[in-house]
């Protein structure tokens, strides 16, 4: 669950504060993405693939940076490999400009930075962009280029950012495994009488002190609360007889993503409780046996939900069953009917079956998986079992 | 300075937490900014909106809520006001959709919101789009509308946005008001020896205290820091005879943002610094006394320049003048060479010069001023002197 794309998913912008430098591939290993990228776009027909700030930019350059609202993009094409960026902005670029030799345009406030791209996508050009990448600039840049251009979504980095090499597996384990950390601090932190969000203030702090940086998504949803399953943590007061969602993703080390839930029982749980909540932990273990090769996105997804369907539960499992994981905490393979992609060695996704029953209780089971040799490894460790607090 | 609109800067997502619901307009205020908007977009000749959560969505709506990657959108036009939502996110849209009464699409993980919104927008309309609708979904929507259609940004609602009512001016003079309070905090906690990561927590608990709910920026850019305007804090040991510049702003009660910054001294500064900084407040009042009725936007910009011309200090100023603020952090008006725009009585915008000299110091004055009977009202009571601490 949980992500960090929402344009108001904002907070206190401490980037990457305390903890040293962002963990990143070396510049040889960038500039191999960057050589692929082009690859896969010339196979495309895509002349022109304009990166902004978010995951791709990082994938491609080792590090990204709060966009605002000015422009901010990476210009990559056969002859170009040119960022934009802002001057007021440009210092906390210039280690990765530096380390990947690109060409830079910094642009003053008074100046018009769209105009140096429409020059270099010209007005016949197939022109591929960043999921991210606003309207605000997209709809400028748009009438700026003319009708005659062609716009499309960059599907070739998705691509890409889907299938990890092995460090980018190290460094997704070690999120995980740090997230596990957090994870068995949580029975200590969960008590009768705490607000939801005084546990979650006190599970941030243990995230920063686990290495987890400029991002964080920590759900805290008791009692009725989970039944709205992106509930994060507000002012209702833990009671006994709850059970307790707690959803913990952030960036690592300002680099890769953990993202892990488990549910807690403050006290013995009711036995239709407990007897539905093994339901769920069948279906998870159905959706981590199905990872094999040669199986889709879907039918991890239909293998939770028809395990769900044997309990009659089936209904109460109101999203996908996961998604890919990585420099977004959100992304490609998503693990949903319809999904027809084949799973690939070197794929890291999330598997998360959930039940939730309105105005009662929520539950979700969730770890991170990566498929090494046809099978799905699991990079949590902690129990899956309801752990009663 | 700051902002929330970059795609990174996410953080720790307790939506409003602990502090009571959002601050909301009543819905006939609500319903009448809708109203509002159709009339202007009709003159505009643009058939339908579609508008992305952010403040766009919580001015029309009251509220908003983080979109994640799913599709979440008001679709309105003469005869259409629908909220798409995810299914699974529905119940934070709840009071919302209640007191609005809007008609919900809601549509689970594996439906196609998009098809119906082509339904609705037709393929041979003129439709406007938030600014911040990222690329994923207003590429798709434009694959699946076709050719025939006009895309343009909604400058219509970006405009009724930019003069505020009473009830708003109200608002953001609350969060000024309350960032004040914050900053009468910070002489106790800026000391030499501690960190600017340190500090700027510190300063994130004051401000939650004092009513800044889900976005807030915090920097404290100390020494050769400072000369990155949008440094937020890192590593670095504060030290005796450092400038520290803070710049803190937040939303206040899930509304209105405050945004305000001082420049501290860490003991007596240099004197050539105190001769840089009198220039600075020079420029800076300068710049408030330039807002009149019938005074552009650049104007304002280009008397704080020439204030910083006269003592030969205009090169390192090397940003516009000040923003829009409202319920985004950034908003029209810009104060920037370039813009032509009158300023108009109900605008409320920062007033910000600074200057900023490479591997030295850094230094900047920020307050929020309205425009109320023609001049300019300033919110902030903080005096503007450097404050030695």
């Amino acid at each position: 669950m949980t992500t960090d794309t929402g344009s108001e998913r904002t907070g206190p912008i401490l980037h990457n504060s305390g903890v040293g430098p962002s963990v990143r591939p070396s510049p040889a290993v960038l500039k191999a993405r960057r050589e692929r990228l082009l690859a896969a776009i010339a196979i495309d027909g895509i002349d022109v693939a304009i990166v902004a700030p978010g995951a791709d930019l990082r994938y491609l350059l080792g590090d990204s940076f709060p966009s605002f609202e000015r422009l901010t993009a990476l210009v990559l094409g056969r002859s170009v490999c040119l960022l934009v960026v802002p001057e007021m902005e440009l210092s906390a670029w210039s280690t990765v400009v530096a380390q990947s030799s690109l060409e830079v345009f910094a642009w003053a406030d008074w100046q018009d930075p769209y105009a140096v791209i429409v020059d270099l996508v010209g007005t016949n050009s197939v022109v591929a962009v960043s999921h991210e990448l606003p309207a605000r600039h997209l709809v400028t840049l748009q009438e700026a280029v003319g009708q005659a251009a062609e716009w499309r979504l960059n599907s070739a980095v998705t691509s890409l950012r889907g299938v990890k090499d092995d460090w980018e597996i190290n460094q997704i384990e070690g999120a995980a495994s740090a997230i596990d950390d957090v994870h068995a601090a949580v029975p200590g932190l969960l008590r009768p009488g705490r607000t939801e969000a005084a546990v979650a203030a006190d599970i941030q702090h243990v995230m920063r002190e686990n290495g987890f940086t400029d991002s964080e998504f920590i759900a805290v949803a008791s009692g009725p609360n989970a039944a709205n399953p992106h509930h994060s943590a507000n002012a209702r007061t833990i009671e006994r007889g709850d059970l307790v969602l707690v959803d913990l993703s952030g960036r690592w080390h300002g680099g890769y993503f953990a993202d892990s839930t488990r549910t807690y029982a403050v006290s013995t749980p009711l036995p239709e409780t407990a007897r539905a909540y093994a339901a769920l932990l069948r279906s998870f273990e159905c959706a981590v046996s199905a990872v094999k090769p040669g199986v889709t996105a879907q039918q991890v997804d239909l293998a939770a939900r028809n395990e769900l369907s044997e309990h009659g539960l089936a209904e109460l499992f109101i999203h996908r069953t996961g998604h890919g994981i990585g420099l977004d905490v959100h992304e490609d393979p998503s693990l949903v009917r319809g999904n027809e992609e084949l799973l690939r060695d070197g794929m890291a996704f999330t598997i998360e079956p959930g039940i939730y029953l309105p105005g009662r209780f929520g539950a979700r089971i969730e770890d991170v998986v990566v498929m090494t040799n046809g099978v799905a490894r699991q990079l949590n460790a902690r129990p899956h079992e309801l752990l009663v607090v």
